[in-house]
């Protein structure tokens, strides 16, 4: 018996159950890679990842964007990403527009936006890049920029001359060609590139077999892979392909489709691409060009039909996705063909990043939890990520918090909408205690507005949070301002939809977590119920000043979520860090003034309330190590709580006055 | 509030039981270890450990060994560490007899005793070293020679000079106070340094003040402890200390405690020593002198009372004991006191190493588990320990077999016994099958005899083992016979007496391990029955021809032994890792033939099943998974055997002929 190994990623939905999971002959000469794998997928590059799917039949997708105009365009799309990316895409692309200064360092620029995909949002893309009337220079500068942004596929196109009159270089860009082989002799093998294809013929070629010969020039350059241009047909794309492997093009051919979202974009896409309208189409739009649901109904359904036709034929492993930037349409056409993956399932509890550096990245602090895209982009410059022990992390320090407010850091919501749910006029400590328990419970405010966003938390309640929400309403409601939290986990299936995580077969678990801000007085309370507590509650407690009170053992990091899986090693992706700690502190009291107290006039009482919190609050974090047993941490609040109603002793300042 | 930091270690039975978990002000400078320490005793140097359990105020006692005369005593006195090693003792030390060849690499020099201690039986040591006589090159080469075997501390004394007239050398070593003062200028500060004290001052000192100020002189040259010869009565010690003290001598000084044993024993140390025996106890021996036992219960009482007096003087840290390589008494003596560790606890589920190079190793594999001394022997050469994931050992090879039956590895079983216990004469493969039946039950065999230890295990089977007692039986009798094993754990206290390891307050974890030899028959039919069970079980499955069968994904190890503990990273002591499995099966093939086959004479009938087993057999180790489940092992072996014995399918080779 010989079983052959399989190394089919298990982030697929398409993959069997069994997943990483195979059995095969073992010889000594086999290597293994330094850390544990769970995902296979997140190793490899974007061609070997199509050559895995390829040979285990599962077929894929991806989704094409283009660059943003505005600052907030570009922020709502990488909304649009995270939503996007989770319904599974192999990788996404981003358009390159020579007018749009797309090799920037501007928040719209391709560059950034494609970059921003890469290390933010945890996505394979690819970069767009057109080289004609470009220098060897600029293009160069710009492949290395990619490079080191973490970017590794690049879609290597002619573009569209600059003026009317197109005439060749001499030594210059002519063809995309010229590109690919640039790519492949100043950088090597570093780039994973593709390649652009007409189905019907390129619109200024001589003839469909003149472009025919070029697309195969192209791929003998170096491209890696192929993506069509939008089509009306499918018989149109099947037709090309064995066109194509008749020349002996044998790398993947991804058909480009384009899901008809509305009577102008269909003219003005036509209009670009020199493409004819069948007939059967026409007749069918021209009747209900007014009514914009109606097409776009008819577009889902006709591309549904065309891309079944594509899968059935077998000759397609995966479909590329002209998204116009607009999530509808493309979701429901992936809906329908059953691609789109329902219930994404998490290989770490965090958001991973796609950066080739990061990818053995397997453990964080908690206290980013909430701000995943700030400790990427504060950890950006380290040469190398911890792949073990979180221990041996010490040493590279977080990035300044100087210019961390970047675009894709910013609140999503308008300073209007902010005012709304943060109060236009804080009256004292208690209105901001009332915002957080409306955070917290999802109920209006006072102005009958809902708190749908915390300066630490850009988002409603994650749904893990919800299994804590009274006892966090309770405790805001006393100025126990919490900012992060997870309930204690003891063996939880890693298939499980709430606080799974990692290949199936495993078992999660967690121990409990709560960080918040409160008062000094609380603060004294608490360290005097603390002592109760040891060693069962570690605790951290820090001011803006630099007070800093901990019973972590010789400043070790403490594993508070991990995972057991098969045939592995055990995964501990989150600790509480008493020396990032330290960081996320200066991060964490920082958002107080820029994204509150900002909000408000210079010196105005609100302004001050928010001033005075900042100035004089701690940030506490307290750990229940016993996780198996009921969590603690309520207690000890309630405890804190009892201590200070007590009327007869007087709280001392002792604990916190030197 | 300002907690100050304390380092008690958790190990001693006498520090609190918060442990290692204590309360402290951190500052960003704070520097931490790479690993996650779970012991902080483990990583000090010896003067550290004395000063932390002084400032701590726990009493701690030490043991004084000499060299043995033959092999066998070796064997003998490397097992009275184990056990004794047990009790809990700060250190143990090894006296050097310049005419026993002391520096040899004999099995029985004082020098192979010492490193043995400490590389194998994990004990903190200190080698004693003479000077009298000796060149500068000669001392400078014992000291390398301890470096590099691990010891890191020295009892430098002078030594009685060998022939009766002793004259000082020019530039010689003449008094201990220049071997202190070699060792420091030709090994800085490397060694912690002991040196000797006459309590009544030494017998050819010119007068007990003189005596004193060479002791003076001894510790300022760079000594950093004493231990006196023995003396009877607390006082003497007690005003020796104060004489000490009154000469600022201010590092630890040790009493040596000799619990008087036998007449014989008494009178030829008061010799050797020039002592003379008080008065009070004289009187009391004399007429008792012929009865052994009641001498003993004397010397116990005796010692006891003196002992009391000692601590309760408030000058003693540390009681050191002159064991003349015996148990009981001292033991006995160390019980009353209360200061031995009736129920030692394990830092991790294996015997750990006190070779300073191995102080942060936390991982091993399973395999070794009843062979940890052959663990640590084919390692001695690595660099480095792994002190994270596992993985980054692969490199590193292991030892090879040709020379590792070494003395402390050889069974401590005659071959008469052991011939007892595996039988005279085998008759077949079934005579094999049970002699493991009856180590497993630790019934008699067919011959009267209890079979107390296998090739795989030289001592009874272990408490843990006991768990699976009736399963392992049923089992081995049809030949499924088990080398190594452990139940499925979900999270047992750290403090469980059977399974528990590690500071208290944390859980430990296992996953279900079973290893054993099996015929091909058995294989043919466990590779089917093992397809039922992807991926719960992993399997490792190989012969001595290197026919190499796994489903170990990518070649990962399995963590399956784990501990989590309140402030720490996971702890992962025990995985079963492919690759060195591999060199485990060379050993655990080799112990057939070494071990067993042996016995017999060459073509023996006897000798030839053995020979056809190791020829013949499979190695098999399996993995359950799911820990939190019941251990379904036993029913995949159960499975195997349903499939062996269906009558009407036809057992194929398929599995295994290729």
């Amino acid at each position: 018996m010989v079983n052959q190994r399989r190394d089919s990623g298990w982030q697929s939905g398409k993959s069997d159950s069994s997943g990483n999971n195979s059995g095969g002959e073992s010889s000594k000469e086999s290597s293994r890679s330094s850390t544990p794998v769970l995902d296979v997928d997140r190793s490899d590059r974007l061609r070997d990842k199509m050559r895995r799917r390829m040979e285990s039949g599962d077929r894929w997708f991806s989704l094409e964007f283009f660059p943003p105009r505005t600052a907030s365009g570009a922020v709502n799309l990488i909304s649009r990403f995270d939503r996007m990316g989770a319904g599974g895409p192999l990788f996404i692309d981003i358009t390159w527009h020579p007018a749009g200064d797309p090799g920037s360092d501007k928040e719209t620029s391709s560059m950034m936006i494609a970059s921003t995909a890469v290390n933010y949002c945890g996505l394979e893309s690819i970069l767009h890049l057109t080289c004609c009337n470009q220098t060897k220079e600029n293009i160069t500068g710009y492949l290395a920029k990619a490079k080191q942004r973490g970017l590794k596929n690049i879609m290597a196109l002619r573009g569209d001359p600059v003026g009317d009159e197109w005439e060749e270089e001499e030594a210059g860009f002519n063809y995309a060609t010229d590109l690919v082989k640039h790519m492949r002799s100043e950088f090597d093998d570093y780039f994973d590139i593709c390649v652009a294809a007409y189905p019907t013929g390129h619109p200024e070629a001589e003839s469909y077999e003149d472009d025919l010969r070029h697309l195969k020039e192209k791929v003998d350059a170096g491209a890696d892979f192929i993506i069509t241009q939008l089509f009306f047909r499918a018989d149109t794309f099947l037709k090309f392909v064995d066109d194509c492997r008749a020349l002996d093009i044998t790398c993947p051919i991804l058909p480009g489709i384009f899901p008809i979202q509305g009577y102008q974009s269909l003219r003005q896409l036509v209009k670009l691409s020199k493409l004819e309208v069948p007939e059967e189409i026409t007749q069918v739009i021209e009747p209900i060009k007014d009514n914009d649901a109606a097409i776009r109904n008819y577009g889902i359904q006709q591309a549904v039909e065309m891309c079944r036709v594509l899968l059935d034929s077998g000759k397609v492993p995966g479909l590329h996705f002209f998204t116009l930037n607009r999530e509808v349409a493309t979701m429901e056409v992936l809906r329908q063909l059953g691609m789109w993956i329902e219930d994404p399932r998490r290989p770490l509890p965090w958001a991973v990043s796609a950066h080739p550096k990061r990818k053995v990245e397997d453990v964080r602090p908690i206290f980013w939890a909430s701000r995943p895209k700030s400790y990427i982009y504060r950890t950006q410059d380290w040469d190398e990520f911890p792949n073990g022990r979180w221990g041996n992390s010490s040493s590279p320090a977080f990035g300044e918090l100087n210019d961390y407010y970047l675009f894709y850091l910013k609140s999503k919501s308008s300073k209007d909408t902010l005012l709304q749910m943060w109060g236009e006029e804080l009256k004292n400590e208690e209105s901001v205690f009332e915002v957080f328990t409306s955070y917290i419970t999802a109920q209006p405010n006072s102005s009958g507005h809902k708190v749908m966003c915390l300066p630490w938390n850009d988002e409603p309640l994650a749904q893990e949070t919800n299994l804590l929400r009274d006892e966090l309403e309770k405790v805001n409601k006393r100025g126990v301002l919490t900012i992060n939290s997870q309930p204690n986990i003891n063996g939880k299936p890693s298939t499980d939809p709430v606080v799974g995580w990692g290949p199936p077969g495993g078992y999660v678990f967690q121990k409990a977590y709560l960080e918040f801000f409160t008062s000094s007085e609380n603060v004294n309370a608490l360290l005097k119920v603390l002592k109760k507590y040891e060693p069962r509650v570690n605790y951290h407690i820090v001011n803006v000043q630099g007070r800093d009170l901990t019973n972590a053992p010789e400043m070790q990091p403490n594993a508070v979520t991990w995972g057991i899986f098969p045939g592995r090693e055990i995964v501990q992706p989150t600790v509480v860090d008493p020396v990032s700690f330290t960081y996320w502190k200066d991060e964490a009291f920082a958002l107080w003034i820029e994204q509150w107290a900002k909000l408000y006039e210079d010196e105005s009482p609100s302004r001050m309330i928010i001033k005075y919190i900042h100035d004089n609050y701690f940030l506490v974090n307290l750990v229940d190590n016993d996780f198996p047993l009921e969590n603690c941490l309520w207690q000890v609040i309630d405890d804190m709580f009892e201590l200070i109603d007590a009327p007869p002793e007087p709280i001392t300042n002792e604990a916190v006055s030197d």
